[in-house]
């Protein structure tokens, strides 16, 4: 057996996301039909992020393991000629035998994209969310800063269940500003359910001056759903890359912990 | 009545085409209906470039009379209410009264994107074409070079009637990498059909090394549609400027002229 870790790409605007769902275009389930038709196996994948819905991606990372023994530098090739054209691997290699693409994952970048003009752009429509009003991005840039550490984000997630750990480490949160495009990048160990898109919802309210960036750590404290901005529209999200320790030779245990310690 | 001149995006990847057809999807159509809500009149537009199937724009220039009231700084508002989300009005002014989009136009300059890489490109699919064998760009731009100038692109046209003039005056032909795109820039006064993609389709066999630079002039002399490259795909061109003069206060007579021979 091998393991072979992929570097995927995706417009997700026509998917239901990228976890398998039978009867549902997902990215999952389109990534194991091409892989079936390769390998002649029944492979079951892991990826570094379940990205929702109308999230797109430019660095997802999956891992599986085969015993086909297709040259490595045609599984790329091969994979391509059979995925829709809305998804395509960048990148195959052979992964160490305890590499997971989930759960060796030392971190996650995030980035969303908002169109901040008068008038709405066709090109974009995918892969902006669109906001008339003009962005103060220096107030966004304050409040995003308060978010950088580690903490409790249960204000900023959708709960998956009730006994959910929603404590984070967020390492990076970056809000740039080049003419019309407004963008924040976020860099976390993990990312929590909507996370992402909660927080940028939150920091538009900022940017439109109808939360101050001080009130931020209140919302942190509050751990209440409720408190913080609305969930920002899935098209203007994409994973970026997944950061993976340099040297994956050590037991997949110690690497699943990392991926919630590490750096922490 | 007013004269309206609008400047127009659209992702051109799920339209047949500019041009108004009973039952399709069209760019035009879908203008006009638009127009129809918001001023109440139905209207025929006109339009600089009347792109093909899957053709894109960031500039198209659409004009149209109206006697509707409507204050000039509502009408984008008003129409990108209503027109879909892969169109958009980039901006709506008052045109002098003889202001006509195809014949006081002096330039149409469209840009093709080549994706040149070992994969594709899922976010780049609907927007640019994907070339796997490198490319030579400085064959292509020779190449390039030796098509601008007056010249009769009988080869590097689809004929719309066997009497139709194809002379037509290339004013720029540039060919630029960065990275894995290349593009190819077109200006001239104006496109015969499917003129731009037959270029670039013959730029890319010369980037691929299966025609020489040298053989272009050979083409052009030939007047024969045979002898150039293949049409290339739709996906990868869009229209990025329409230039018209700096004061339109002429007879549209002697501006349709211009349209065929300034600058000649």
């Amino acid at each position: 057996m091998r393991s072979i870790k992929l570097v995927v790409e995706y417009d997700g605007t026509d998917f239901s996301g990228f976890q398998r769902i039978p009867g549902r275009r997902t990215i999952q389930g389109e990534i194991e039909k091409a892989i079936r038709r390769v390998m002649k196996e029944d492979i079951r994948i892991a990826a570094a992020g379940r990205t929702d819905a109308g999230v797109h991606a430019l660095g997802q990372v999956v891992s599986f393991e085969t015993a086909c023994a297709i040259p490595m530098d045609r599984v790329a090739i091969a994979l391509n000629s059979i995925l829709p054209a809305d998804i395509s691997v960048r990148s195959a290699a052979k992964a160490p035998p305890e590499f997971h693409a989930r759960y060796s994952a030392l971190s996650r970048t995030y980035r969303y994209t908002i169109l901040n003009s008068e008038s709405p752009c066709a090109m974009l429509r995918r892969y902006a969310l669109w906001v008339r009003r003009r962005l103060d991005e220096n107030a966004m840039r304050c409040a995003a800063q308060s978010l950088v550490g580690t903490h409790d984000f249960a204000s900023f997630c959708m709960k998956e269940s009730d006994d959910e750990i929603t404590v984070r480490e967020l390492r990076r949160a970056e809000v740039c500003r080049v003419g019309d495009l407004v963008s924040v990048t976020l860099k976390a160990s993990s990312f929590l359910w909507s996370m992402a898109r909660i927080i940028v919802g939150t920091l538009i309210q900022v940017g439109e001056g109808r939360l101050k960036p001080s009130e931020i750590a209140e919302i942190l404290t509050a751990r209440d759903r409720r408190r913080a901005g609305k969930t920002s529209a899935s098209a203007g999200l994409c994973l970026m890359h997944v950061e993976y320790p340099d040297c994956i030779g050590k037991n997949s245990g110690e690497i699943e912990n990392a991926d919630y310690h590490a750096e922490g």
